[in-house]
């Protein structure tokens, strides 16, 4: 076993005993919470300043996104650079993107997208949903139809979170790898060696090669060159990406290639994990319903959900909550009004007043049911009227003119 | 270090003390000439007997090429089932390919198109001609565009061999690869794990992860369903590579491959190398141009390349010579003879006389100069006349309506 290899081991048992964040596995340290401090240290990315949510209200004179507000979005990589770009009057353009594994989405899901389509109103910018029907097929052990079927489900429900079809581009990997986008694979693949992958994915020899071959394919729409349709000419682009902070490794290799080919290293900004119905130690699981709420969840399913299996932090007895107040930390109700409840007012109230006892954890419930109910219903509407015609339109692969306007 | 790590390491230090035969290197066991038989039993594949040259010509009613006829195409994987299934009436594809990495090709590349070009018009069928501009953009570390470049260069020598336009498909990886192509790809790497490429082609950890993505490029043009507007609706169409026997390992890995996909495995009929004027000991080198004779050499080229650089088997003087005779073995004139010259008594007679003495090496280098000379004023002539518009032509993605006529 060479030196390299057996350091890489050691790292690897340390980690065991540790959080493990990648782009497959998202699990806490001995059960407990996500430690967001630590990632950041590990990873290497910057805390997310008030300062710079502050400039960010400023430069597009609307009032900060809820997920910006509340530090759902809390890390980022130089979109410092994206604003001071920005504030020189250069634009630049948006990337994220979903790998299409199930039929329905969830509230997680949903995280980026609501954020994105905020940002791409914001900065009137031109954004590029890469579908990673490819990633699934390898992964999922689904067919290539299969992959390709749940790519247009899912982009029926991303297009229902209300992009602009003047400024987005919406591609699946089966339909659009090849030419420019291909090209810059080939150029990322020659700049990352095995051995690297392996330190930042931790694959084993025992996995497929398709798997080895992949991350090229989600680095390259962090370079505007991969889709000359819109693009052509503006090489210098500059590209930012919000996701969650579990898609990080992707594009740490991808910034690290970017200057070996000329281009801008991508801007990230980086967004916590939506947690469990069962509490922030459990995982959402797609074997059970019941971690989640899905965006096709019937109001009655959303009540018996939230009544059933929302975590609470309040106390066994009415006595001892009216004495205590509830445990803010680890209630799920919170956690969930916390992202999609919009009145900072509201959510003040309700939040000081079910800590100190005074509102009990069935009101909270009932008050989230509220919301997502109608939350959900309105995505509902949304996603009905999305039609084939619409989807198809949405990924022809077209320039589109006014993006920037 | 797990169990099967280390065989595999104990194998590859075998190895190293005996011959390497892989598409990037081709060396024998202490500089002595490459063991064909070897190689036969190291790789699995058949010796190609007297019988199915004598059904070649049967079935196609034409003499066997001279590159059958002299054992220079000597071993195959399933052309038996190739051959079966024609006499049945099935019809087949042919799918052979070009590594771009330099301007000019020296006759050892212009031996498997030759041969493919008479395998097309003796049995009729259409053919797919592979230039692997990504792979040789990876390898040798070219740019995407000096890499396109070549590979269209090199397309105007192929297209010089006299391929029929009606029947034929040639395509660049980078202008090619995409929609059912890349899906076989990706259903290809779902197969091969990262320790079966390791096997196969002795990556290490430190290569870049490029070449461990390159394999499935490699193996799907051997499946109809690449080329949707050539083959749509005969996924059943069998495969036959005609190559030289150093790109084996792609078609073993792709043969493993191909029954899970539900696709025939590909046939192969397998050449062995064009040794270098110093000797089939010597390797054709691209830095050294002395080592080979190029299609772009001038008459005057040849002549002195052939008299002062082809390794000799005769004697010292001429009085040994009369009596001891040539050592045919060793002997490259002869052997380029056994390539190059078509008549057969011709070949006996020069190889008869000059195997006994009577004649000596400058008459056999002289006749050698006539057939190389003439050979390459040809291919000149024939490549002089090849416009960028039959390049187009030829590369253009569209169906072949008269492909089996």
């Amino acid at each position: 076993m060479e030196k390299a290899e057996v350091e890489r081991k050691v790292e690897e048992s340390v980690e065991e005993d540790d959080q493990v964040v990648n782009p497959w596995q998202v699990s806490a340290k001995d059960g407990g919470k996500i430690d967001y401090d630590k990632l950041i240290d590990k990873f290497g990315c910057q805390r997310l300043q008030q300062s710079l949510v502050d400039r960010v209200q400023r430069l597009t004179s609307r009032p900060p996104h809820v997920f910006l507000r509340r530090g759902v979005f809390f890390a980022h990589r130089d979109f410092e650079e994206i604003l001071n770009a920005y504030e020189r009057g250069e634009k630049f353009y948006l990337y994220t993107g979903r790998g299409p594994s199930s039929e329905a989405l969830h509230l997680g899901h949903l995280v980026p997208f609501m954020f994105t389509k905020y940002l791409q109103d914001a900065f009137k910018v031109p954004l590029v949903i890469q579908l990673t029907d490819d990633e699934k097929c390898m992964w999922k052990n689904l067919s290539v139809e299969e992959s390709q079927r749940l790519a247009r489900e899912n982009a029926k429900d991303i297009i229902a979170c209300g992009f602009d079809i003047s400024k987005t581009f919406i591609f699946s990997d089966f339909d659009y790898v090849g030419g420019a986008f291909y090209k810059n694979m080939v150029k990322v693949a020659k700049c990352v060696t095995y051995n690297k992958v392996v330190g930042i994915f931790g694959f084993t020899g025992e996995d497929h090669i398709g798997k080895v071959s992949f991350p090229p394919v989600q680095a390259v729409p962090s370079f505007p060159s991969s889709f000359p349709h819109l693009f052509s000419g503006k090489d210098d682009l500059r590209c930012l990406i919000p996701c969650a902070i579990d898609q990080d490794p992707y594009f740490r290799m991808t910034r690290d290639v970017a200057p070996r080919l000329g281009y801008h290293k991508p801007a990230l900004i980086e967004s916590s994990f939506f947690p469990a119905l069962q509490g922030e130690t459990g995982k959402m699981s797609a074997s059970d319903p019941n971690s989640a709420i899905y965006v096709t969840d019937s109001a009655k399913d959303i009540k018996n959900k939230i009544n059933k299996y929302a975590f609470s932090g309040g106390q066994d007895s009415i006595e001892k909550h009216r004495l205590y107040g509830a445990n803010l930390e680890v209630d799920i109700p919170i956690k969930y009004l916390n992202f999609f409840l919009d009145d900072d007012a509201e959510l003040e109230h309700i939040t000081k007043e079910y800590g100190a006892g005074r509102m009990l954890t069935g009101e909270v419930k009932q008050r989230l049911i509220q919301v997502l109910t109608e939350m959900v219903e309105r995505h509902r509407r949304a996603r009905a009227a999305v039609t084939d015609e619409m989807v198809d339109a949405f990924m022809a692969v077209r320039p589109l003119p006014n993006m920037f306007d």
